[in-house]
């Protein structure tokens, strides 16, 4: 690919541009999170589910890489709650996931968070996205905070 | 925090549901583009910058950890195209991101991709986030890639 | 610490510097591996366990991440070996740990891999330490290997 | 390979299992770090060198990835003391490395380590190892540390 289409390929947002300036604040995490449904509540352990939507796919027609990255963001960052009174679950330190399946338009996919450790200064979690057909592994990642943001990092 | 707000937390998008449902598709991707300049394009590297839209800040009020990592995603995938003339930029197999520093709305962002290796098979790209006016490192991420997507994974 | 503490700290290897030098060939994965029984094969997952012995203590006297990282790597590499006859378990592409907890000499430890998918071309795996005793997590760890290796990466 | 093989694979290490009892505390650390040189050292920035030994090879023979992950560690930790005075770098919470590259025995490497971020609480730090002759990149990875030791994580 020539470096002018690289650059007509990143800044391809530039349609609608108008539209997208009058949207809300934090719309983007709305965006992702719609349509999620919380199926279990445990302490330590969050199961979810959602139909993919076409507004969150990739350029390949399946979920986006940066929509999986968020859920393991915002679902891992959910089950610290369910460990007890905590007026905040941090700040992010570090996220990663491995990308094992494609998820396509439509498909019915179940999102499991599990504490592995939450102290009174980093929770680690644990974030694994599969299909609920065939228990096929999507993705998984792991989320790391630091809980105690009162003091400085 | 008690389990019913866990859910509350978690299931808030279903404001809006209908707007949301008409969005079209692929819209995440370019909620998250919509206003990223390229400045520099090298065979290897990509030198970006964007300000901080409030669209896309998390409930701290800073730079969403998710939209960082599609940042890693979309950029760290755009730099493998600066090595050549290839239909595809594969298929994502790891995403990792630390962060570093908030981001506050208005914050003038530059976003750097390097490709580490990009062999037949495996490409292999670093993407940092850095504050234009400080040069202070927002967030510093890797993303590999599959690249030969014809063939099975 | 000053500069040339640290440098001194670093360089410390330099005692015994000649019995090191007459180590044979790849001592460093034996000396990781040794006393690893394993306890447990089926195709797609293994169950290891082992002592902390001294010599893989850190300077704050428990498990080196060093070590731990290693067992990620071999352990998962062997979990792929469950999955069909191959002559092979590729080359690494991509290894990260979360640290969850110390485990400290004498303590008995469970490694379990499991395989998250191995196709082709990717494998990637999930490697877990715990204490026996109590179950409690101490490392948890992916490692993602490319298998095709006669062909270029 | 036959799951027996699996097994057999793994336990391997149980040859000269009596020399190995007999090592000092701690040695696996010495293994890594013997023979590593600190080339320069800068508040934030350490440069190392060292020459691939036959003792840290793998199966493939090339630089085992189990040694560059604990040199991730290590040369990551200390950076961290050049940025003041510490009685500790605090305990490992994430380490990732991804594998570009493979060295060889002989091969003359450089170990370079920043400081992305060091702050009270937490301590990021990115580690790359490169080969000499040519500067092509073997291994790029992040190390995380809790700083705040005497603080429960």
């Amino acid at each position: 690919m020539e470096l002018e289409a690289v650059k007509k390929l990143l800044e391809k947002g530039e349609e609608n541009a108008e539209a997208m300036e009058k949207l809300p604040p934090r719309f983007f995490e709305r965006l992702v999170m719609k349509g999620l449904r919380v199926d279990l509540i445990q302490p330590g352990r969050l199961l979810c589910s959602f139909t993919v939507p076409s507004r969150l796919l990739n350029a390949g027609n399946f979920l986006h890489g940066g929509a999986t990255a968020t859920m393991v963001d915002l679902v891992g960052s959910a089950v610290i709650y369910t460990l007890g009174a905590r007026t905040t679950t941090g700040v992010s330190v570090e996220i990663n996931v491995s990308y094992l399946d494609a998820a396509y338009a439509g498909e019915e996919i179940e999102v499991e968070a599990k504490a592995l450790r939450v102290g009174k200064a980093i929770g680690v979690v644990s974030v694994e996205l599969r299909k609920k057909k065939t228990g096929k592994i999507i993705a998984q990642g792991r989320h790391t905070k630091y809980l105690a943001v009162s003091s400085k990092l």
